[in-house]
């Protein structure tokens, strides 16, 4: 008989932005299969359990999807409580649907824990609502297709839609990003937030305008990183105004 | 001198979704303020502190958000440790902004701890990623404003542009919304999920296509509800005509 399976959100990084119920499934858990995005710490909450890296992040070296589906239901035969730990949330921007499909199709019972997402780290952090009443009345959270062979016009358009957008991963082609909104007609001076490692003790964040994103390629990012578009980061964009006046 | 004041996600409803931090920061507290959205259970965490209702929920009894400033800011000058704890996440849909000027008014220190967003807790329970590689790369979270003398066309527009959206509140005027997506040419054979009390025992969930969104007023939905809009909810929809036929 096969084991459960938890398919846990770590959160956006910080150990203790981990739900409860994660922490408590992590505390029991016999095997657990991470993220690159998992942060160490987070694995203090498990030192009986067998730790199975499954690497994945967008520019190191990562495990192909089909054998971190495989490794999942391995993992099931062998032990009672597995627990899948996720960056962030696992049905946002996780291809979480591949692995609840893998486990699907060999019996296996899972659940689901939700987790923060960065998107709201990187609100907390910031101090900046991603909605406000009134300007910025919804939020898209999208990821920018700028790469070789993709058509641009596919992301672009909801991106233009949207009051207030987070791009999640990308931050890296900040020049191609900035031209293609630039060229879909977002205004220049168009406030932008970049947070990395947002909940992390090296977070930090870069106010800047849409005319200044390329100048992002020079801020050294080398944590995960976030782009943040919209009205509600133009009294931030001030405010680093004043401060680099005054400095 | 004044105390500092937490703004904590209390996430989607059940208790153990609140992040770790947001538990031991309530286990701390001298005063929490709390929401209509906040679940009883949640507040078990917290028996040593005194506890302050601030009602708010869109058409029971609310509590002006003038007057929850300025009970925070008092809060604040009378005890060390006050918590705010807000339902999902206090930076989305939260009018967390016009707390935090009131606090920065009064000079008061705080600091925010983000949450579990219900649209999060109901991708979760359905097991249905909000976004599937491939055809589904963006998600957006907004609320429809079809009340009288709004104008619909501004909240409609990223909805019709988004490939998966999450409509806070207003499912009881799913005539209106269903009118509204219609006219803005959304097919009619669109799939949608509705999820009431995400992550709660009561939880129940109503996949349905567009064309039958009007129908929702006869659900009898008594608890938060919010309405998942997008190709990804199409399986489910299957799905439930399989048991509609079956039964």
């Amino acid at each position: 008989m096969a084991g459960k399976v938890h398919l846990i959100g770590a959160g956006p990084g910080a150990a203790d932005l981990i739900t409860v119920r994660g922490m408590r499934l992590l505390q029991a858990a016999d095997a657990v299969l991470f993220d690159a995005l998992v942060q160490p710490e987070m694995l203090q909450y498990c030192p009986q359990a067998v730790l199975i890296p499954v690497g994945k992040r967008c520019d190191k070296a990562s495990t192909a999807q089909r054998f971190i589906n495989k490794m999942l239901v391995d993992a099931a035969h062998k032990y009672a409580r597995v627990v899948r730990l996720k960056g962030g949330d696992p049905m946002l921007f996780g291809r979480a649907q591949e692995e609840l499909a893998a486990l699907d199709e060999a019996g296996i019972e899972y659940e689901i824990v939700p987790g923060v997402t960065a998107a709201l780290a990187a609100a907390a952090d910031s101090a900046i609502s991603l909605t406000r009443r009134g300007f910025a009345r919804n939020v898209l959270f999208a990821t920018a297709r700028v790469g070789e062979g993709e058509q641009t016009s596919d992301w672009l358009k909801p991106v233009l839609a949207a009051d207030t957008t987070v791009l999640y991963m990308g931050v890296k082609q900040s020049a191609a990003i900035a031209a293609a909104l630039l060229a879909g007609g977002m205004p220049p001076d168009t406030p932008l937030l970049i947070v990395e490692n947002a909940s992390l003790p090296g977070c930090r964040e870069f106010p800047l305008t849409l005319r200044e994103l390329p100048q992002a390629a020079t801020f050294q990012l080398d944590g995960p990183a976030i782009l943040l578009i919209g009205e509600v980061y133009r009294a931030k964009l001030a405010l680093a105004d004043e401060v680099r006046k005054a400095g």
